[in-house]
């Protein structure tokens, strides 16, 4: 599909496009590119690649694609390093978790030339770095595709051409509707999860270690997201700051309902929220976003 | 084990346990009792047990050991219903998730010559019924027992026996400190879970049904905790108010002060509450109560 993709960021993400593009030989080269040598040198020993490069200006050198998959606060940075090296007409996307600011940041330095199509596959893992990426992890999962109104449609349409041979199903999305459903889909749940183990952990003496004793209760759901890559996460909620404070105000008011029935012993208002959100998971379930098996089928193993 | 065995409630636990004591030889006779005889029928249409009893009372006659699996709320009714029918020298025990009020609900009831040694197994899915019980569900989990300081040593033991032959390692508590520890480990994570899958379902629109298509990216998980059982939960929050309220507490201080640090856009305190929470789930996994694949390992089946 294309001739040569640079991959700039070599962590979850990319080194799953990295396995899928060759297993699928979407591109004839991928070169990767990334800030730090030893996990560029990890990439090279893994055979991610074709070519790697620690300059990004030389990694985009003569690609079709450019796909920027950093954590979402330095993505400008990479845009101002590469923006005099692209070739005209080339594809230039990004992955992350946040797309009004990405484009914020991206768009001021790309010249007209070149097709900026801001990207999100929603796929991942609790895993982080070139060793996690794994060729099936955007199977049957969604990727977003926000371009702005006036984009070309030919080169739209190759990247979601792309990826679809990479499994995934696309939509395309307005940039600040994608971020408002994030916020509550993927953003306030790891936020959620992150201060729960936080809370956790600060218990006194004997609870803390009885809380990873006693973990398969409840707890243990919550360690997987809140084991996820900080600086990736950091960034987001830096970069998604209003919507997160949006869904985080919606949530917190509903958990003082709840604390209000809890202390007036209000148990009807507690069955009928519980009741109620059962019909979500079976949603999802027969959508294909998770499986049927009862606690997520881990420990039939 | 035991000559015969009186299971009072035919749910999830239930059915689990009488799945492990007919593999594991634990008793002579089950008996199986519950209220609805819908409920009743389904499990001697499964071959739960050997006898099938609506009346509780029935249900315990020549019993050695009583086991109560209904929801908390209604251990107390269930007692006083038994009270007059349990032989000398019989174990009774329960498997609920809240230990002081099952304790002072039950034991008033019951008579001196008995031995009254509540427990909790620290294990269960997302589902519910006679349907959801299998053999293997207390292996490699933690089982809770808290007898008073005064109980008999013999049927304590013999109790723990019984547990480590269902697959369980057993744990002697406090039931105050059962109630608190429990209520950060299973507890506020349900509720945490129920909430914001209510805050999600409440969303307008077009947005609800986006929140299950782009589910993978987080919100999945909590959406299995949020499909338990209503009834157990509701009885679950209502018993164990004080405990549960004091963790609520710390959660939304905690909850707070993240809130600050994204509104203020204070890089540096995300990062350190992301960077610390991954070691709480490195050591949940290397005891044992949670697999180290990618996602709980349910995308790689």
């Amino acid at each position: 599909m294309f001739d040569k993709v640079a991959l700039i960021g070599i962590g979850l993400i990319g080194s799953s496009l990295a396995h899928v593009m060759r297993r699928e030989k979407l591109a004839n080269k991928i070169c990767i590119s990334t800030r730090r040598k030893e996990t560029l040198d990890r990439a090279e020993k893994l055979g991610l690649g074709d070519t790697y490069e620690l300059n990004p200006e030389i990694a985009v050198e003569g690609a079709d694609c450019v796909i920027i998959c950093t954590p979402v606060g330095v993505c400008g940075a990479v845009a101002e390093k590469i923006k005099s090296h692209l070739a005209s007409e080339t594809i230039v996307t990004d992955v992350g978790s946040v797309k009004r600011s990405v484009i914020d940041q991206v768009s001021p330095h790309l010249p007209t030339n070149v097709h900026f199509i801001p990207g999100h596959p929603i796929a991942g893992t609790e895993y982080s770095g070139p060793d996690a990426g794994f060729a099936s992890l955007f199977e049957n999962r969604w990727c977003i595709l926000t371009p702005e109104a006036n984009a070309s449609p030919e080169p739209v349409q190759k990247l979601k051409a792309f990826w679809e041979r990479c499994g995934s199903q696309v939509e395309i999305m307005d940039p600040d509707h994608h971020d408002l459903v994030l916020a509550i889909t993927s953003h306030l749940p790891h936020l959620i999860a992150y201060n729960i183990v936080g809370t956790a952990s600060e218990l006194e003496g004997d609870t803390r270690s009885e809380v990873i004793k006693f973990s398969a209760s409840g707890f243990r759901d919550f360690t997987r997201l809140a084991s996820s890559d900080p600086t990736m996460w950091r960034d987001v909620f830096l970069h998604n700051k209003d919507a997160v404070l949006e869904m985080l105000g919606r949530f917190s008011e509903d958990l003082s309902g709840l604390q209000r029935a809890i202390r007036r012993g209000d148990g009807e208002a507690l069955f009928e929220l519980f009741a109620k959100t059962r019909d979500i998971r079976r949603s999802i379930i027969e959508q294909g976003q998770d499986v049927e098996e009862p606690n997520f089928g881990r420990d039939s193993s």
